[in-house]
């Protein structure tokens, strides 16, 4: 047989996912499984996003242009104009999912061998599409005990080689719900000008920000027009995560030109999904009220209820819907693996997402876990005194 | 400013939208451009696919598997069951768009450095895949003299390098219309299996196959499951291109364990396209009798009426909607740029892609002109002797 490539080889396969057969197995045996691993939200998509849909009126399901519907890009371009993004319709790429305009990004401004640094625990697919695109991350360890703040400035300046081209975040942060200060993106735009390089900003939650936070987003940074490419999504914005639908955004015409030509060699993206995210823009400001409302109920809930149980420690995210919590387990790994596969309480059992997986150094993470606040009080009440009983049961127990 | 990659310079724009600005400013002027540039049928979306859409009923557009619903990949396990490739539904991931397939096809086969051949002229965006995954296109010419039929087969091996890993086809083929005979595609197994390489097989014009031509698939090939990879799309099978719907298929478990990590890094197929593209499955029989119909008049009269024109060739195409013409021109490109800028004919022009943009040997195809027959009859007239009188007033004639 013809031998696969080593990049194929070299792909992780996702740390979110590595324990489905697990928890399909404890769902055989007629268990209850609390998903805290995947950031599937259960709130409703927006009525006008549904109804756009119920409603189309369209006699052939054409191509759409390959940066997208100019109607949407207009659209798009007025709700960052409203957040202070002073962009215009130009300066925007309708993507597949906010994956695609990474993937445009990273194609357009890295070659096979060069290098961008990306603050640890950091949402695991960046990996994959570094390896797609044969780039390499070099990462920069974030720590728990910090809150996960940006990590000194001078640990970033010790990662800069010749090959480095840029610096990857994602703000508010998954996986761990952390929200970069004004202070801390200047900070990170002051370097990236000082060596002339990208700052790539994945702002996907920049909508779920907490306890009186606002976003500062890397676009709000002056003279770094050059420098700095948005990626967006409505996949969290509007719990729409199946329309696949983002955005590119950069004032850097030269990358945003280059950026087209991969747009064009796939044609264009979805047009029903197009058509959801534009009709999302019209959603009543009581939606997010509601959402925000339940989000940071969650939040409390559960931030509170890890903190009471004995030897967990989590910090309190500010933003998105994740945390990473410390356990007191030999390995996060092999706990989430037991919970599923021999403990039950009540017939219910939980799946988290082992830690390690969003860390590029080996051995960082072991004893954490990311836990998604996706689902209603009530299940994660359950879900909580589920942890909670397994910790106490699980024969790894290490403080 | 920090640097572009290579890559991204390297990309080439698309050769069917580089004349874009000229038809703009045609139109602009009030001239009426009939496009033959584009593969964009003007046929109808089966109703069944529309009606799916319209009376979607959920909640939340939540991800879906990262190979696409379980139910629409069994759906059509049974579609190609019943034209004989005997896969089922574990042998298939859903794609966004048959360019995805050819995307998770290359990055699971071929490393940065690493060979594919290909038969020229071929679709433009094979190139620009191959320049985002870094691998190299060797191009082996066919011609116009002999309707485009496979070179060959000493041609291939002269070609093949300890760097080769697969032969990419396109059947029925675009942009040349040429259908592959059984034959032809025997041949091309055995060389494949010889050197132990992977035959990459895009299927996308499988039922556009004329004058009682019978497709014969690349999966059909015996003994050929680890080499044979197979991709697709619902794009002109149903004229539902804007819904993004592609497949991935491949008796070889290897690479589809390899290509489901790059699925799974950018999280799943569209929801909706995936509803339309199931539902299509369901379209009536009458539907492809309609559009075989209404596509092989449209041919037959194109091509009679191109083969009248004085100096200009095209043979007759057995497949998909695409034929290459030579005209009697200094440069395909110029003519093209020239009946945009500066001609009209009844206050019409038209819009075709030269075919130097198909071919990677650069020289080749210099007279030539793809022009797809997606308009209905009475337009190609129009468009036929529009064409006929700007070959006959253009300046740069030459025979």
């Amino acid at each position: 047989m013809p031998q696969l490539s080593k990049k194929g080889i070299k792909m992780p396969a996702s740390p979110i996912r590595k324990l489905v057969p697990f928890s399909e197995s404890a769902k055989k045996k007629g268990r209850k499984v609390y998903h805290l691993n995947i950031g599937q939200p259960d709130i409703p998509t927006p009525d006008v996003a549904i109804n756009a849909i119920r409603n189309i009126d369209l006699k052939v399901i054409e191509y759409s242009h390959s940066a997208g519907f100019e109607s949407y890009r207009r659209k798009l371009a007025k709700y960052y104009q409203d957040i202070n993004i002073d962009v215009d319709h130009n300066d925007i790429i309708i993507t597949t999912g906010g994956s695609e305009a990474l993937s445009f990004a990273f194609n357009s401004c890295l070659d096979p061998g060069e290098e961008v640094i990306i603050p640890e625990p950091f949402y695991a697919n960046y990996n994959s599409f570094a390896i797609a695109s044969g780039i390499v991350v070099k990462p920069i360890t974030s720590r728990i005990e910090d809150g996960f703040s940006l990590p000194a400035i001078e640990e970033f300046e010790k990662l800069i080689t010749d090959k480095t081209k840029g610096i990857v975040i994602c703000n508010p942060n998954n996986p761990t719900g952390y929200l970069y200060s004004e202070a801390e993106i200047r900070q990170l735009g002051e370097i990236v000008k000082k060596h002339d390089m990208f700052l790539f900003s994945d702002e996907v939650y920049r909508e779920f920000c907490y306890d009186g936070e606002k976003h500062f987003s890397a676009m709000h940074l002056e003279g770094l027009e050059k420098h700095v490419i948005l990626t967006d999504s409505v996949s969290k914005r509007y719990s729409e995560c199946g329309v696949r639908i983002g955005a590119l955004i950069s004032k850097n015409k030269e990358v945003m030109a280059t950026a087209m030509k991969f747009a064009q060699a796939r044609l264009s993206p979805p047009t029903f999904g197009q058509i959801a995210g534009e009709a999302s823009l019209d959603t009543p400001p009581e939606y997010f009220t509601g959402v925000y409302k339940e989000y940071i109920a969650r939040r409390n809930f559960m931030i509170d209820a890890l903190n009471k149980m004995d030897g967990v420690y989590t910090p309190i995210p500010k933003g998105a819907f994740y945390t990473i919590a410390k356990l007191p387990v030999d390995s996060a790994e092999k706990f989430c693996q037991w919970v599923l596969e021999d403990f039950e309480y009540n017939n219910q059992t939980v799946m988290m997402a082992p830690a390690a997986g969003f860390y590029a150094t080996k051995g960082l993470g072991r004893q954490e876990v990311r836990i998604a606040y996706v689902l209603k009080i009530d299940d994660l009440k359950n879900a909580m005194e589920t942890l909670d009983m397994a910790l106490k049961a699980y024969p790894g127990r290490e403080i």
